[in-house]
């Protein structure tokens, strides 16, 4: 396999890097966010909204397509490209912290978890192959191992025989995995908050080889300390020359952290999730439309900013709109933040080429701590 | 006032015409379709998505934006056209049809209705000059005078009096109009379904000498035949040089009906509320995507469709969508559906510029009622 992830520069004054990463269906630069399309949407925005709005890459889940409507559908469909009408690259999560968040639901053996669906009740049998298999069916550029994510606190016993597990369902995939074109398969990490366990498990995973590799199982309830050092510990002990993804990740801070820490790729559900409910991300701080300040206030979520949302509509109007239920709320909510997430992003690349990232983390830090801090609902 | 209104072609087979009629925002051709933007915005649409579907015209609602955020805040925004982002005209409808659903909410007086607020059970007390005011605060191009509709069946001694008011209320309504620039004021006519009540409601109404004239009261629970008389008795009683507009209609066949017999203007909510229900309308039939048949169907809702939703995604990724509650479901269905009504009122316009509109209406009638007919849940 040809170079896939090339880096074009390395900050001085942390673990930061910026880059390029090359998969089946285009390259795109890195740092980079993935916006959230779990069930092969990306909630209330189209493809030709996302590209619109500079998303490069969308991130979708198997476990969820798995359920509904199925893969065998989407690939008789032609594949998850054509199905949702996205030609840009796709990373698709396994489904680890899906299946592992069923509690009740589902029942670990040693090779498999056996769950059932939310969705209608049938039985699952879900295993580190079935996961790769399914994700080959989809078609994905960048396919995860099966992992088993915990979520804080757990305890440092559990913790490492989560860690082995995963360990072991990670050589199983990488076993079993048939290399087609450009398409690539991620190990994922874990360890809980034990920065020992951390490095043991970035270590063992990185040397099997994977096109790139992740750290799971975080921003499950940590607090910020025990998050940034389990980061650091995992993302530490990745091989420099390999693209590493941090998972799950986060708020504009974390994604920040997450960069001087060396992660090159993130996803998560808060620009679109929070947006729906009321919450505004600017580099200012965080608005809550709902906030009855907002009631007569023509101004734009963020005057400097030119998303189609800013460039539109006064708060006034949005928080009569979210207040109403309207349903082109969750639209330009989304439209704003995820904006504001690839301008992030983009500002960290340019920093990077520019080699003063630390003084663009420093000044966003002040600036959006010295913000309000509207929490959602 | 200049002419608002002009008519390029009338139709030698029936009493359709096509035209254009111009507003303080702007100029559009008739027949028309407006989309329904209730509470200032169409369901799950921007302005910029109603530019791309060619809407020319949008329909807002006195009644709920006087109710939410209320006409002052409007105003003090700068008006409707600012608040919502839509720089192009704008009808208001008075209220009178939400106002008189309101049932055990409402107290009607001679001159008043007085309501309580479903939204929060303030206590209002709507007039018709207060919806004149309401209307003139909101800034809209196209105000319309409070009426009261009854809905199927009414008895003739009951549709009589709310007809008497109705016209009683278009006479304050008119006699306070302070018309300024090129706002333009219509009166809505009444009659329920007693021919003769509607052609006295309209002569009556028409008599006061408005720049447009309205039928309302329809499509609320009648058969198709007192309907048709009925539009065909107001219809019929207005003067052929004002614009006339059909109110709340309706189905496809119903727009058509509604041309011939004369009408220029049409609003409803049919292409929106059905299609977050799943029903998508077509030249072939309506189509209910819940249907299983289209689970594994490849091709778009129609083929022949240029719309964005047709161009990009599948019936069975439609499906998918509106099976799992996907937010973006609603705004896709919203964008084939209004794409249809307004594609069809161009077809009638051009079938009217070439002189063979009942060949339009008949083909259309015939491919329509052949396809399937899936009704929405």
């Amino acid at each position: 396999m040809e170079d896939i992830f090339t880096i074009h520069h390395r900050d001085t004054k942390s673990y930061a890097r910026c880059g390029e990463l090359k998969t089946a269906h285009g390259t795109f630069p890195t740092p980079m966010f993935m916006p959230v399309g779990t069930r092969a949407a990306v909630k209330a925005l189209d493809p030709d909204d996302l590209k619109a709005l500079g998303a490069k890459i969308v991130l979708s889940n198997t476990y969820h397509l798995m359920c509904r409507p199925g893969e065998d559908l989407i690939s008789q469909m032609g594949g998850l490209h054509k199905f949702m009408g996205w030609d840009g690259p796709i990373l698709t999560d396994s489904g680890g912290f899906q299946v592992f968040s069923l509690k009740n639901l589902r029942r670990i053996e040693e090779d498999s978890v056996i769950f059932q669906s939310p969705y209608d009740g049938s039985k699952y049998t879900f295993t580190p192959l079935r996961a790769l298999k399914v994700q080959e069916k989809l078609g994905s550029d960048i396919m995860m191992c099966l992992d088993e994510p915990l979520g804080y606190p757990a305890g440092e016993k559990e913790s490492q025989a989560a860690m082995d597990r995963t360990l072991r369902w990670a050589e199983m995939t990488i076993k079993h995995w048939d290399q087609k074109g450009d398409k690539l398969l991620f190990g994922i990490s874990q360890g809980g908050f034990y920065p020992q366990l951390r490095e043991k498990s970035a270590q063992d995973i990185a040397s099997l080889g994977f096109a790139g590799n992740a750290a799971g199982g975080l921003a499950l309830g940590e607090p910020q300390d025990l998050r940034i050092s389990a980061i650091q510990a995992s993302l530490a002990s990745f091989p420099l020359e390999k693209p590493r993804y941090l998972m799950g990740l986060g708020t504009p801070l974390d994604l920040l952290d997450g960069i001087r820490l060396g992660a090159d790729l993130f996803d998560c559900v808060l620009p679109t999730r929070n947006g729906r409910n009321g919450q505004f991300f600017t580099k200012h701080g965080k608005i809550n439309i709902a906030n009855s300040r907002y009631r007569s206030d023509p101004l734009p979520i963020d005057e400097n900013c030119k998303c189609r949302c800013c460039q539109n509509f006064s708060r006034s109007y949005l928080r009569h709109l979210y207040s109403n239920r309207e349903p082109l709320f969750p639209r330009l909510a989304s439209i704003h933040n995820l904006y504001f997430y690839l301008e992030l992003m983009e500002g960290a690349r340019l920093a990077l080429r520019e080699g003063n990232y630390m003084c663009y983390h420093k000044e966003f830090y002040n600036a959006y701590q010295n913000g309000p801090q509207d929490e959602a609902f």
